[in-house]
C-alpha cells in the first residue's frame, strides 16, 4: 500500500466516521426541539431514508410559469414541504424528470398546451396527473384557478406525507360543498366562548401594525384542508367589530388570508344600527336601518373586496333580533342579505333560537319558527342549523329542520371545540359524530334523503351548499389544546371537501402526517380514535340522555340542577327522572317533537322499535323497562356508563404502548389528559347514578360497584373558573365559598 | 497509485464532500426553526467554530458526586448548555482534564477535600475556580448548598455564553439581597392585570393533573438570574387561591419550583377569613380570625413545607384591610405574620395605600400612614414599597418612605410589566430606571444613604433584605410580549443578585446570550437600550410630569381627564395645568410633600435649584419661567417631547441596521413594534401639547410643528379592549359607541 493509499484509507475512515457521526449528531448535540404540535399536520419532517430515496426522483423541481399570491403560496408550500420531507432542497426549475409543473391554462402555457379535462373541477378543484412532457416524466398540478393549484399542491404533499405512490397519479378532486367555514367564537377582549385552547390568537390590539406570523400558519393549515372562510368573532357579537377602527384590523387579516383562498366573515350584532349607527331602532323594515346596513356593508367592501359576509345569532340567548320588532327571522336575515348581495356576500343566519317565554319543548322551537319561513329567505342566505335540536350534545338525533326547508339554503353547524365533550382534555374524535349526522336519513324525500344530501344541495337541487364548524383554535402552542383535538380541525376540513371520506380514512391520514406512518401505530390508534366517540356518549349521556351538564361552564355532571332562571337550561328539564322512570317524552303523548320528523321516523321514534341510542331523547321509560338486551333500563344504563369508563381505560392502555412511536412531549401530555379523562368519566358515572338512584331505588347490577360517595358529595363539587364559560368573573364565586384548607 | 489508493482518494473526496454538504445542510433542508424567543437567554445555540475549539477542552465532563433534585437540575443544565454551546455531547464523567466538578462539602468528598473558602458565600453563594486536581486541570463549582451549586452552574454557562475566558477562573459571588421575588399579577380566570404578553401561563384548571412543561422553562429562567421566590396571583387577590382545591394546585407548582430554589408565595385577600372561613369579621384583633389564619397557614405548610408566605394589598384601591376595623396596617400585617412565623414564612405588606376620602396629596399618604408604624411590624414582615410615591411612572422621585422607616424591613417593588410605559410594544429598558432609584440618595443618614443601602439592610443594620418585581411574563410564545422585554426579566434578577451591576453590563450580557456576541451588535444596541428610558420620559411625561394616562387601561395620553370618581385618578389632579403654569406644587406653599424627604432634599425640591427632571413633580411653574437652558418652560417642554420622538426615530434606524445580526422573526417583530412606538410617541406629544396649549396660549417654538389636529381629535380617540386593564367587559364600551365605517 502506498503512503498515499494509506493516507487515503485513513482519511476515508476519518471522514466516514465523521460523516456517520454528523448524521447521528442532531440527536446527540443539537437540543432537539420537542414536538410541541405547533406545526400541526404540516410538519414536513424528513421521511425515513428509504422513502426519501423513493420520492426524490419524483420531485426534483417546481415549474410555475404564472405569478400570483396564490401561486406563490403554492410554490412556497411545495418548496417547504418537499424540502423538509425529502431532506434536500427542492427549488424552482425547468421541465426535467421529476419536475412538478403547476398552473392554470390561463397562467401557464405549458398547462394550457396539455388540454387537460378541467371543466368538471369548478373554481376550486384540481387535477394531479403524472405525464410525459417533452420526454420528461413530470407531475402536473392543474386547476381552473390559482386557488385550485394551491389545493392541488397541498394534496400532492399529503400523498407524500402519507407515503402514497405518486409515480402514476391521475387524481382529480373538487369540493363537495361550496362554503367550508370555521366560526371562531372569539371575543374582542381575547377570551373565547367555549374555548379550551387558551385565549384568542387574534391580537386585535396590535393590529394592523403588527400581524403575528401565527395568522399565516393558521391560514396555511385551514387552506391545506380546504377551509375557505372564517368568521373571526363570537356569534354573541360585539358591535365594535363593525366600527371603522376594527374593520381596518379585519382588512389586514383578510390580506393574510386572501392568497390562501379564505374569505373573512364577521359575526354581526343585529342591533348594530342602534349601537354603532345611533339609530333609534334596528327594525329591518325601517328604511334608515336598511340604509345603515347598506352603507356599513359598502364601507366594508371598499376595504375588503372579497369580504365573505355575516354570521348572525338573533333572538337567541339574549341576543337582539327581528322578533324584538315583530319581524320574522327571514325579514331580519334579508335586510342584511340585501346589503351584501351586490357584493357577492352571504348571510349565515343561525337557526339556534329558543325562548324562555315559549313553554314548547326547546327541541321543537327552531323548527316551529323556521318551517313557516321556507322560501322566504333571500338566495344569499343560509339557515345555519346545528347538527341537533338541542346543543352539540355527545349524541343527538339530527335536527328536524334538515329536510324540512326544501326551498331554503341549509348550512349545518357542528362544534369542533368540545363544550359538551369534556373540553380539550378528553379525547373524543369528532368526525365520527359528524359522519353519523351526515349519514342520517331524514326520509324527507323517501329513503336515502340523507343530511349530507340536504346540505350539499343535491336533495332539492340547490346550487349552493355549506357546512360550518365552531373552531377549536386558540393561542395554545399546539393550537387546539391537546394533541388529538388537531384531528378535529383536520377532519372538519377534509370532510367538508369530501363528504364521502370515512372517519377512519381521515384519522389514518392525520396520524401519518402528525406522528408517523408506521402501520403498527395507526393500527392501534385509529380504532382508539373511532371508539372514543361512543365512549363519551356512554360515560356522559348514554341511551339518549342529554344536557346533563353543570351550569354555565358545562364541565362535569349536574343532572340534579333544577333552579336556573330558564327551565330549558336545567338538566332536570331534559332527563325528567322521576319515580316512574327516565327520559323526555317527545312522542305524541308528550311534547310530540317526533312529529317534526318525516313520518317513518316519527313513528319509529314514538314506538317500541326506537333504537336504544335515541331512547331517552324521545321517550320516558320505566326504570324496570326490559331493553333489547334483556336487561332493565336501570341495569342497561349502568352497563353503558361502565362500558364508557372501560373504553377510556382501554384508550389509556393503547396510548401508553405508543411511547416508541411518539415524541415525549406530545405523548406525555396525552398520557396526562387520558388520566384526567378516566377520572372524569368515573365522576360522570358516579354522579349520574347517585342522582338517578334516588328515583329508581334499584340496586346496582351484579359486578357493578355503587358510587363511592352519596349524592350530596357530587352536588358539592364546585369548579370555579372552568375555561370557556361566558362572562366568568371572580365576583360570581364569592357567594359560593368553599371551606379553607384543613 | 494502487487501486486501493485510488479508491481511497475517491471515497475520501466523496466523503469529504458529503461531510461539507452535511455541515451546510441544516440551513438548506431542515426548515430552520424561527427564533421565537421561547428559549429566552438560555438558548445554548452552537458557538462559532473558533469558540467551540477554544472552550471544548475546558468542558469535557461533569463530575457530581451528590444526588439531589437541585444538583440534578445543575447537572442537567450543564449537560444541556454545554452540549448546545460546544456542539458536542458533554456528559457525566470522571476527573480528567477539562472536567467540571460540582458540589458542596457535604455532598462531595472531592469538594470537601479542597477546603475552599466558602464561609462568606452564605446559603446561596457560589465559588467557581480553575484548579489542578489529581494532576488534571478542572473547574470547580462549589457552594454551601445545592442551590448555590445550581447558581454557580448558571454562572459558568453565562461566562461561556458571553465568551468570557474560563481557563483561570476565581469567581465567588453571593446575592446582595435575601429575597429576590417576582409578583405575578395573574388572575385565576387567566387574565393578567397589567399583562401585555398574553394571558396567564398558569393553567389552573388542568393542575395538578397536568403540569405544563412551560412551568419548568420559566423556573429555569428565574433561577438562572437568581430569582428565589414568586407570588403566583394578583395582589388584588381572589380568596379562592387559599381554598383546599387551589392549594393542591399550588403545591404541584411548588414541587416544580423547589429544585430550583424558588419558593412559592401567594397574594392573600385580607378578608379571606370572612369569604373562605365564614367568619363574621376579618378584624385582626379577633381571636377567631387569628385562629383562622393559623389553621389556614398550618394547612398550607403541611402541603408546601417551603411555602414562602403572603403578599398583601390591603386598604388599597378597594381591597379590604385592617383599616376597615380601625386597626393599623401593622396590626393587619402582624396577624398574618404570626401565623407564618413558626414555619419561617414572610409577609410582604404593600405600602401602596391611598384613600379617596383623604384629601391629602396622594403622594404623601403612604408615608403618613406608615411613618408612625415604624418598629411596630413583626420581624418577618416587609413593608413592600413601590419605587415612587405614585405608581410606576416613567420617572418618579424615590418614595419618601425609603430611609424613613429605620426600624422596619423595607422591600422595594418595581414593575417589569410596562403599565405606564407603552405596554410591550414600546422598547424601554427598565434596569436604567431601577438603577436610578437604587442610586437615589435619601440623605436619611447623611450623604450616601442610597435606596440600595436601605433595601439591602446595610443602612440600618437589618439582617434581611428584599426586592420585588411585578412580572411581565405571560403565555406569549416569547414569554414577555416582545424581544426586548425579556431584558427586563433578566435584568431584574441580575440586579437583585448584584445591585452594583450597571445597566450597560446587564444589557451586554443579555444581548450576547439572546442574540449574538458580535461586538458591532452590542456596540449599537446597548446605547439604544440605555437611551430608551429617557426617550419614554421625554415623549410621555417630561420634566417631572406624571400620570397623564388615559383612564383604566393607561394606554395613551389623557392629560385632560378630570371626571373620574376619585380626584387622584384624574390626570388633571397631577398636572395642574392652568393659565399660570404647569405642575403640582408640593412645596411647603402647596401640599408640602417635599417635607417628607430628608432636609437637604426637601429644600432642594422646594427651591430654585431643583433638577429639571423633577421640576413639575414638586413645583407649579409659570409657562414663561426661564429654565436652566434659557428656554421658557413651554419651549423646554416641547423640546423634550420632540427629543423623545427623535430618540425613538434613532432607535428605529439603529435596529433596522441590525438585520444582519438577528433572525428574521425577532428582527421583524421589533421593527413593527418600533414603528408603533414612534407613532404613539407622536400621539403622546401631540395630544399633550394640544391640551397644554389651551392654557399656555403660547406659540410653538421655531422648528417645532404644531399638533396636526385640535384637542377634540385627541380627546375622541378611544381604545376599547386595551390589554391588561382590570375588569374590561364588552358592556363597558356600549355606552361609548363609535361611528360605523364610512
Amino acid at each position: 500500500m502506498t503512503r498515499r493509499g494509506r493516507l487515503g484509507a485513513y482519511t476515508f475512515r476519518f471522514f466516514a466516521a465523521a460523516f456517520l457521526l454528523l448524521l447521528a449528531m442532531p440527536a446527540l448535540t443539537m437540543p432537539v426541539r420537542a414536538e410541541d404540535g405547533y406545526d400541526l399536520w404540516l410538519r414536513y419532517r424528513p421521511m425515513e431514508t428509504s422513502a426519501q430515496a423513493q420520492y426524490r426522483p419524483l420531485a426534483t423541481a417546481i415549474v410555475s410559469e404564472g405569478i400570483s399570491p396564490s401561486l406563490d403560496a403554492a410554490k412556497t408550500e411545495l418548496v417547504r414541504g418537499l424540502g423538509g420531507l425529502l431532506n434536500r432542497p427542492v427549488g424552482a426549475g425547468a421541465v426535467q424528470d421529476g419536475a412538478i409543473v403547476i398552473g392554470t391554462p390561463t397562467s401557464s402555457p405549458l398547462v394550457a398546451g396539455l388540454k387537460l379535462p378541467l371543466s368538471a373541477l369548478g373554481k376550486e378543484g384540481y387535477l394531479i396527473r403524472s405525464i410525459s412532457l417533452s420526454g420528461h416524466a413530470v407531475t402536473i398540478i392543474a386547476a381552473n384557478s390559482d386557488i385550485g393549484v394551491l389545493y392541488g399542491s397541498f394534496a400532492l404533499l399529503r400523498l407524500i406525507q402519507t407515503r402514497q405512490p405518486i409515480a402514476r397519479l391521475d387524481v382529480s378532486s373538487a369540493p363537495r360543498l361550496k362554503y367550508r367555514l370555521l366560526n371562531h367564537w372569539d371575543n374582542l377582549d381575547g377570551t373565547i366562548e367555549r374555548g379550551y385552547a387558551g385565549h384568542s390568537i387574534f391580537d386585535w390590539h396590535k393590529m394592523p401594525d403588527y400581524m403575528d406570523p401565527r395568522y399565516t400558519v393558521m391560514t396555511r393549515a385551514d387552506a391545506s384542508v380546504g377551509i375557505n372562510g372564517i368568521a373571526l368573532n363570537n356569534v354573541s357579537a360585539d358591535p365594535w367589530i363593525l366600527s371603522s377602527m376594527y374593520i381596518e384590523k379585519v382588512a389586514a387579516l383578510a390580506a393574510v388570508l386572501r392568497p390562501y383562498g379564505i374569505r373573512v366573515y364577521l359575526a354581526a350584532k343585529f342591533s348594530a344600527p342602534v349601537e354603532l349607527g345611533k339609530l333609534k331602532t334596528a327594525d329591518p323594515a325601517d328604511p334608515q336601518v336598511q340604509a345603515w346596513w347598506k352603507k356599513e356593508v359598502d364601507g366594508i367592501y371598499r376595504r375588503i373586496p372579497d369580504f365573505g359576509g355575516f354570521v348572525v345569532k338573533a333572538n337567541s340567548e339574549g341576543q337582539p333580533g327581528p322578533r324584538d320588532y315583530n319581524r320574522s327571522q327571514a325579514e331580519g336575515a334579508n335586510v342584511i342579505a340585501d346589503a351584501l348581495a351586490p357584493h357577492g356576500g352571504t348571510v349565515f343566519w343561525r337557526a339556534f333560537v329558543y325562548s324562555e317565554k315559549d313553554p314548547t319543548d326547546r327541541a321543537k322551537q327552531a323548527y316551529n319558527e323556521f318551517k313557516p319561513l321556507d322560501g322566504k329567505f333571500r338566495d344569499n342566505v343560509f339557515v345555519q342549523t346545528k347538527n341537533g335540536a338541542i346543543d352539540f350534545q355527545p349524541r343527538e338525533p339530527a335536527h328536524p329542520l334538515f329536510g324540512a326547508l326544501p326551498k331554503t339554503n341549509m348550512a349545518m353547524e357542528v362544534q369542533l371545540t368540545k363544550e359538551y365533550l369534556g373540553f380539550a382534555t378528553h379525547l373524543v374524535y369528532l368526525p365520527v359524530l359528524w359522519k353519523e349526522v351526515l349519514d342520517w336519513d331524514t326520509m324527507a324525500k323517501g329513503k336515502g334523503s340523507t343530511v349530507a344530501k340536504v346540505i350539499d344541495g343535491s336533495l332539492e337541487g340547490h346550487d349552493t351548499s355549506a357546512m360550518v364548524g365552531v373552531s377549536n383554535i386558540g393561542d395554545d402552542r399546539n393550537w387546539t389544546g391537546a394533541p388529538f383535538t388537531q384531528a378535529d380541525w383536520y377532519g372538519f376540513g377534509r370532510l367538508t371537501w369530501d363528504l364521502n371520506l370515512t372517519p377512519e380514512q381521515i384519522a389514518r391520514e392525520w396520524l401519518g402526517m402528525s406522528f408517523t406512518n408506521d402501520p403498527a401505530f395507526a393500527n392501534a390508534v385509529v380504532p382508539m380514535m373511532i371508539a372514543s366517540r361512543e365512549a363519551v356518549v356512554d360515560y356522559m349521556t348514554p341511551l339518549g340522555l342529554h344536557h346533563m351538564f353543570a351550569t354555565n361552564h358545562h364541565y362535569g355532571p349536574g343532572p340534579w340542577i333544577n333552579d336556573l332562571s330558564r327551565p330549558d337550561w336545567n338538566p332536570t328539564y331534559y332527563n325528567r327522572a322521576d319515580a316512574k322512570g327516565l327520559g323526555f317524552d317527545r312522542t305524541p303523548s308528550g311534547s310530540d317533537a317526533t312529529s317534526q320528523y318525516a313520518p317513518p321516523l316519527a313513528s319509529l321514534f314514538a314506538g317500541p322499535d326506537i333504537p336504544d341510542r335515541d331512547l331517552l331523547w324521545f321517550q320516558h321509560v320505566a326504570w324496570g323497562h326490559k331493553m333489547k338486551s334483556g336487561r332493565t333500563l336501570w341495569d342497561e344504563l349502568i352497563v353503558h356508563y361502565d362500558t364508557g369508563i372501560a373504553e377510556v381505560g382501554e384508550m389509556r392502555r393503547t396510548w401508553a404502548a405508543m411511547n416508541p412511536y411518539v415524541d415525549d412531549e406530545r405523548w406525555s401530555q396525552q398520557v396526562a389528559f387520558l388520566a384526567i379523562q378516566e377520572k372524569e368519566a368515573q365522576w360522570w358515572r358516579d354522579a349520574c347514578i347517585a342522582y338517578f338512584q334516588t328515583f329508581s331505588h334499584m340496586p346496582m347490577p351484579a359486578g357493578h360497584s355503587a358510587p363511592p360517595h352519596d349524592l350530596s358529595f357530587y352536588k358539592a363539587i364546585y369548579i370555579p373558573y372552568a375555561p370557556g364559560a361566558p362572562g366568568v368573573t371572580s365576583a360570581a364565586f364569592h357567594n359560593k365559598p368553599k371551606d379553607p384548607i384543613e
